[in-house]
């Protein structure tokens, strides 16, 4: 006879003793300032450090995100865990920075949307800073702590790739695969290179393929024309909201699998329009293309 | 002091006399079937012929869409307005068989996603029966009367392309102006030719951009990683359930629009994919396109 399984809601999730005491996290957009907040509410006893310009810190103090408001590094010495939520090359401008600011041992990660330029420049790190690459596959085309929310990460993926097993062994992992699961996301270890692979396909193409659209079009449109727009567009293009300041720096850290992603989406859009007056090739493309999307 | 106007909610309108006591839709899919509903919704009193397939005309029964189920085009005779709503092409064909089916006058419009390849079939027809095309801006990605509600036309545009003007002058514009207003969409006039070519991309390369991204997406991804997919593909591929076999018609009957927007989306995806190492590249296109993602 089947069990029934306690229904667990967001948020009542019992998160049991905090696995870090003290995190900081660098950068308090959308998903360090969700992060923060999903902290606050696993664990209320914790201490959450934000660290930001001082105006997004009034903000994250407005939303209860944090505990403590630091415009500089000084505070990352008090922290067990330090979570890198800047854009991407930021993150990795500020790691070699690291080691003079936090004396004691410390696990490092990092919320990048992508993986080997962080990690390469990890490698740098003294071995008491034990860093694992992190990717929460959530969010929205809104930025900005403002759209934060304890609740963006629940049940969603939240890749980690470790760096090669050091000294510390799989401690670190093993500590963030208990901290990403119990603020409500679902951990998943792989590879640096295999992460920048796939989410180049899930995450990066559409994001480039919804704003290529949206320029497209509304420069073909113009105003008046695009007011007739129905959902469709609006659904295929939302993400063409999203702030190029995020993307410059993942296009630039993942330029060879992105362009190898758009090659492919190029092809297929060529091989659609060579066969615009074949009803066997539209049909193999939308009915190949409505399987994909039954199974998402 | 503004006066302040009476809230009509859907459905609410009061429709006034029919424009048309007597309505027959060829083709009870989606648009069909929701053309349907909005007529017997907007005027209980006249009479809606439904011509189908006898299993899809069952199911329009059931749906209480038409008055009078008919699997042949005999009840044609008795329609004032006939609507003719398969895929383009089967429209196409249908058009020079009407006036043996119609005797007397009646008004003929159509809901094709494409205009001029439908409207040069109508110039055939003999004067008594007068096609003004049209196309409603509205549905969604799935098909079929399952899916047809009235509400889907409300205060969406509703194109109507007239023939070069000829004995029958504006009325039938006129009375499919009043008749498209009355069931809660908003008519708008333009020539087949700026149809084409502004659906081509406000419609028509959308779909296409989201059946070719599911497809690659899919491709590279697999099953198993596919499942990581967020928000932000679903959206932007929503579209890509879209059956095939309305679109074969619509890419083959606007294959020269089509294929210049796809030229255009392909020409952009280029563009970012040379430029993805480059800050200004990435946030020009990001920028402008989030500009017109905001007027959507």
């Amino acid at each position: 006879m089947p069990r029934s399984l306690p229904v667990v809601q967001p948020g009542e999730r019992p998160a049991g003793p905090p696995v870090f005491e003290r995190i900081a996290v660098v950068g308090l957009g959308l998903i360090g300032g969700s992060v923060a907040l999903a902290c606050r509410r696993a664990w209320p006893s914790s201490l959450v450090i934000g660290v930001d310009r001082n105006d997004v810190l009034e903000r994250a103090v407005v939303r209860h995100a944090i505990d403590v408001a630091a415009d500089d590094l000084g505070m990352l010495r008090e922290a067990q865990l330090i979570v890198l939520a800047a854009p991407v090359l930021q993150n990795v401008a500020l790691l070699p920075r690291l080691a003079e600011y936090v004396p004691g041992e410390a696990v490092i990660t990092d919320v990048g949307s992508t993986k080997r330029t962080t990690m390469e420049a990890a490698r740098s790190l003294p071995a008491r800073l034990r860093f694992v690459g992190g990717h929460p596959l959530a969010g929205g085309a809104r930025a900005g702590i403002e759209h934060a929310s304890a609740d963006i990460f629940e049940r969603r993926p939240w890749i980690l790739t470790p760096l090669p097993a050091g000294a510390a062994g799989t401690a670190p992992v093993d500590a963030l695969t208990a901290w990403v699961g119990a603020i409500g996301a679902v951990p998943r270890v792989m590879s640096a290179e295999e992460h920048d692979h796939v989410i180049a396909f899930l995450s990066h193409l559409p994001q480039l393929a919804a704003s290529a659209l949206m320029h497209v079009v509304g420069e073909a449109a113009g105003e008046d024309q695009l007011a007739m727009a129905g959902r469709g567009l609006a659904d295929t293009t939302r993400l063409a909201s999203s702030p190029a300041s995020v993307w410059t720096d993942i296009c630039a850290s993942n330029a060879d699998e992105i362009g190898a992603a758009l090659d492919a989406l190029i092809a297929q859009l060529g091989e659609l329009r060579a066969g615009l007056a074949s009803v066997e090739v539209v049909t193999r493309v939308f009915d190949e293309a409505a399987r994909w999307r039954d199974r998402l």
